[in-house]
């Protein structure tokens, strides 16, 4: 019971932070995203794949989320682009304190969108609110047509799916209609993006309707 | 503090369960394996192409655990092997206790080896012992050569490698020798199988290997 206790504690704490964080995006207009997803879905392509689509339109900065190294942030800052690199050594989600201490370490002058990358992990980090606007899961067809009712909190918290690498789809055992169809059934709201990084299929319509997005995410 | 305190206490009473577990299998003659991976790494369809190749000369039983769902229990169920489900309800792996009350409902009778399909998480599974003979963890090509570096504990924390998904690898951003190299550098002691569930590649050796151990996992 006590460490339920704590648990429940260690949550209001961290939704507390959240708020803060909320605020602080709100107030200077920063539209702040949660990219969550497995291990290897597609998260780091797809912000190299919307960086490149947005440039000129947005400016974007981004916080990265891993268990270990800094490859991430070294992939994103190619792009020009203000990364902060979050390890968390071991720890299997990110927390809004974590954020809250990245925000102070990034450049936001003119930022409008803010990305972070949550670390791999299908499971933890659907219970830990950062602040962001939008929590997008990111799902790859290669993970099969079955996982939103395998893991249904990230999808039932989710607003927004992204299904990566349809390009594989002739490979692999993954219908799009049934992955489609399980994720709507975990969440009807979900808002679904169908895109291939390796082919670009999809980028333009994701961007677009990221384009669309004030801070509030709306 | 009081915080990382209850957590100490909550691995050592599952590391003295996992202990039990332990000597139960070895009482019993029991090869026990723990497999782990991301979700949709193929960690079902190894189980099942292994089922195939063992028939007749080891019989096998399977505690499956997910977060929701008995799909993978109802996969397993179809091969005729004893299987008990562990549904987590948003737990993010498996613990002794969990394992432990699983062989309470389980015919082990005549059975020689244990496959234990923890949840689909690369990360929070790596620090809880079952009381396994040998931990497996898997890989999918398509998640690509970095996740040793990124998730090492779980690499570190394994004794085999399984690589599947290699008929993808003409398709996705990943270089088998880089992957090997990865994990090697993270564990030298891994012993390592790449394996396709879709052309059958590999699956013979990964067998042979099995049909070698005894219960200790020598």
């Amino acid at each position: 019971m006590s460490i339920i206790t704590i648990e429940r504690k260690v949550l209001e704490k961290n939704d507390q932070i959240a708020q803060r964080n909320r605020q602080f995006f709100k107030e200077r207009g920063i539209f702040a995203l949660n990219f969550v997803s497995s291990p290897g879905a597609g998260k780091t392509s797809i912000l190299e794949k919307t960086f490149g689509e947005l440039r000129g339109s947005a400016k974007i900065a981004v916080i990265e989320g891993d268990v270990q190294t800094d490859l991430d942030a070294r992939r994103v800052a190619q792009y020009g682009v203000p990364v902060v690199q979050i390890v968390t050594m071991g720890g299997c989600h990110l927390e809004a304190n974590l954020v809250h201490d990245a925000l102070q370490n990034l450049d936001l002058a003119g930022v409008e969108m803010l990305f972070i990358e949550n670390v791999g992990n299908l499971v933890c980090p659907s219970g830990y609110d950062l602040g962001e606007a939008t929590k997008v899961v990111v799902l790859s067809t290669t993970e099969g047509d079955d996982k939103p009712l395998k893991y249904p909190a990230m999808f039932r918290n989710s607003s927004v799916l992204i299904i990566n690498k349809t390009d594989l789809i002739p490979y692999v055992n993954c219908d799009l209609n049934t992955l489609r169809g399980n994720a709507l059934k975990i969440n009807p709201a979900l808002k679904v993006f169908e895109i291939s990084c390796f082919t670009g299929s999809g980028i333009a319509e994701w961007c677009n309707w990221l384009k669309k997005k004030d801070a509030s995410g709306l």
